[in-house]
């Protein structure tokens, strides 16, 4: 049997009409079905409907599913926020299908009705995350992290690891490890594969390098990854293509798969290949 | 505790002077050791040090090592006679590194002893199975299947699906599905990545795509693969680029993980990235 | 002052009810003008209208303009029997826009007039021409001659010499020698840069090539390109993808420019990028 | 009848114990041939020599012949310091073999007597010249102009213009504008071909373009590039990987081969195929 969910958020990074109008239309629903409903500090015009903006602590605390409404950008952000937290997420699709975000605002009465009732499917996606020999802090992307060197055609160089064994030294502008989330992102433009989201894996794509004789590798999602810079340069490592981090030199970078688990919700068993038909233009005549 | 290996079968596909004196230098150390040796159709001429060829069935049936003497062709062939039957391979490798086969003749008689004395790593690796709708047989591939027009220039036209779903319909020279052990030879020429031997997964690269918005997809290895021919024309079928089978038309070709594991053996925990530094021309400067 | 045509022949390489209604067409606007018709062998069927297919001898000696109904096969096939012997082509495009034969049935009154009052626009595109060591013969191509083994999957090994110069010796499934005219086919496929028609070069894109630092390579058009076969394997060279011939081992092909242009007749100034985004799914929005 | 030097100054970007002991060996060659000899301010220890560094604009207005001694950077760096104004270029390679400069230093005394007396070969390159709209200034680079968002993983969104026709609109990292010249470096590593320097023509290539179905572009060297800045964010914009500048949103871009064109001097006919074997790893068993 599934959970039944109790307390619901509805969330964005933005409050423009359309989202609203969703959010307000999300609201009636819920609340015909008796639900406690809040919503996050991006949505704070809603309390013309009575709903005040509840803090991140007390979503945290109080809340069972949050419901993004946006495009790939806003849930990717609300993953980050609240997704590693053992929240569900939910993706109102306001632009083209997105990879995570399926539901179409047209559907969105019948197909939140259904989720409501415990007809849903669960998709469970990990985290990466990255530990630097600097601090102890340590920073969760969903879809890839990038070392690189700051800078456009500049090159960086380092020596890979995989489970402490030597792979290459390379050359390139940078490098992307991605999660399988994330091999539809960024990571597939440097050349890397589409990996479907049930393989356990990493993959690592150097951008632009050097040698034409670099690839892409595909390594087990349990390795630890480490990244020692080997050039005297400085270089940076970004989160999801968010938030940026300044590398000093010589410095090393761990990453691993994060032992927080994201849980997104569809409400019937989400399509990967129609997903990927749609966003990279494969053909759908059959 | 380790398996201890009793009746040991040298094996190649040619046999040259080097082959012959490697072999015979395998015979001295095993000799030695109190142990069987059988020797396959191909060393014959090792009857000269009183060694007669045994029958495929003979080998399968007492052998429990089987040592094949050449570089990475012997050992696909080896792996396809004798390695999905439950017999352990050992690769002596003549040419450069191999992924596969990895003790240098040189270091034969003390590898060779510690291997004996139960001091080595087994290397499973899964095969790849084909079923055809037009003929009850299957057939194995270690490296890559690959449905193709049997003529280069010419497009076949097909049907992907995975575990039933519909993935796209592509135009192509052909299509590669390779294990990860195949993932460093023909699939990698196509753009694929490199995948971890431990990554339990299968690869799909196109060869020669017409549409610039096809990629490299990466499924798990329990994944149903099948194809439907979706042209007029006729088409081919390859395992690990040795054998080929003419297919008609409209013909659907259903492709899994084997039940059949192949268990390599290697002196020391084989070094998959120093095989690729080596093979690959990766930079190895650190 | 432009070329006035006189005498025109309508080609196809088919002839079912939509061709023989273009072609239909085409008899009204040009009767109407006064000009002479000729049909070739391909549309027979329009001796319905009194029009008796001429001889391939006759058409070459007094056309002065062909008109071919089909797709970008179509206007190959016209072009490798008629475009090297200074007839111009004009292409009325069945398909999709293609990049050679431009003009949508839709206008094609308006259009085909315009041309015959002298108001349109002259491309001229260079042939490939091929020559082997054993044989008088050479051979022409629009597109692209490929050096293969015949075989997919099938490794041949050759050395390349560009103006004598050696330039490497390559293991590939073989050689695409495109013109800028194919560098939009076959070529791309293979990795191949697009290349502009008035970008007077050849480019050479090995397939499947076993290193990865190969990569494509552009030379001016003039180059003489010479391909030594190295392996012991035969091997096949073909032509626009159409017709094939074996190569003998230690062969040498020998590729140059050929000195037969064909003038290809566009209404108006041919749109090549319009092609490329149409063709090729580039982004039109702007 | 080739030009008689009369006066050449030594160059560096650096003046380590190998470069003063290099420029000292060609001042001995020199000052034995009669010839005036000038140095530059990077080269200030050889005054111990009696030789002062002369000002840039005495370089460009007395010399004939700049001698660069260091690697490519170095080349790059004189070339767009003095050879856009008429000054002949020599390299004296420090590093590997590069592809501007092939002289190795054990060979000097005799090339450099070569070259003095006549005997050497003229290698003419073009340099891109790129304006701003918003400035009156002009900027070269010989290798590469790149568009860029300055930062790694932040898309730009552009419309590229080829003399005045609309191509695509393209979101990516950024957009490199290569010569035949840069065509062996970031451009390639952006999956770029390699042009021949005889080829006259610029190299389009997208960095990790969001899109699958870009592909590179060459066009005439005489082809008006325009960039238009779609998006709303900044960008900068990149001479040889080298001067960097911000871009405002909406900028306009406009590239062209500039009329500059500097004089490579080499002792024999530069072979370019053996530097990509050489720099590119490619085979060379023939």
């Amino acid at each position: 049997m599934k959970k039944r969910f109790k307390t619901i958020t509805l969330s964005s990074t933005k409050q423009n009409q359309e989202i609203l109008s969703i959010a307000n239309q999300c609201y009636e629903v819920l609340k015909n079905k008796g639900l406690e409903i809040l919503v996050d500090k991006n949505l704070s015009k809603l309390s013309f409907i009575g709903l005040k903006p509840s803090s991140k602590k007390t979503i945290l605390k109080d809340s069972d599913l949050l419901i993004a409404i946006g495009g790939d950008g806003t849930m990717l952000n609300c993953a980050r926020e609240y997704g590693s937290k053992n929240v569900c997420l939910l993706g109102i699709n306001l632009g083209n299908l997105g990879f995570l975000n399926d539901i179409d605002p047209e559907d969105l009465t019948s197909f939140l009705t259904q989720i409501i009732e415990g007809r849903y499917v669960e998709d469970n996606r990990f985290f990466l995350e990255a530990s630097l020999s600097t601090t102890k802090k340590t920073f969760l992307a969903l879809n890839e992290v990038v070392i690189h060197s700051g800078e456009i055609a500049q090159l960086i160089e380092y020596d890979l690891f995989i489970d402490n064994v030597f792979v290459y030294r390379q050359k390139s502008d940078g490098l992307i490890v991605a999660s399988p989330t994330g091999s539809t992102g960024y990571s597939l433009s440097a050349g890397g594969p589409i990996v479907h989201p049930k393989v356990s894996s990493i993959v690592l794509s150097p951008m632009l390098p050097l040698s034409l004789s670099s690839s892409s590798l595909v390594v087990k999602a349990e390795s630890k990854i480490c990244i020692k810079l080997a050039s005297l340069r400085e270089a940076q490592i970004s989160f999801d293509s968010h938030s940026s981090i300044r590398l000093r030199k010589n410095q090393e970078i761990n990453i691993t798969k994060s032992k927080s688990i994201i849980k997104f919700i569809h409400p019937y068993e989400n399509d990967f290949f129609e997903a990927c038909r749609s966003k990279l233009g494969w053909s759908s005549r059959h």
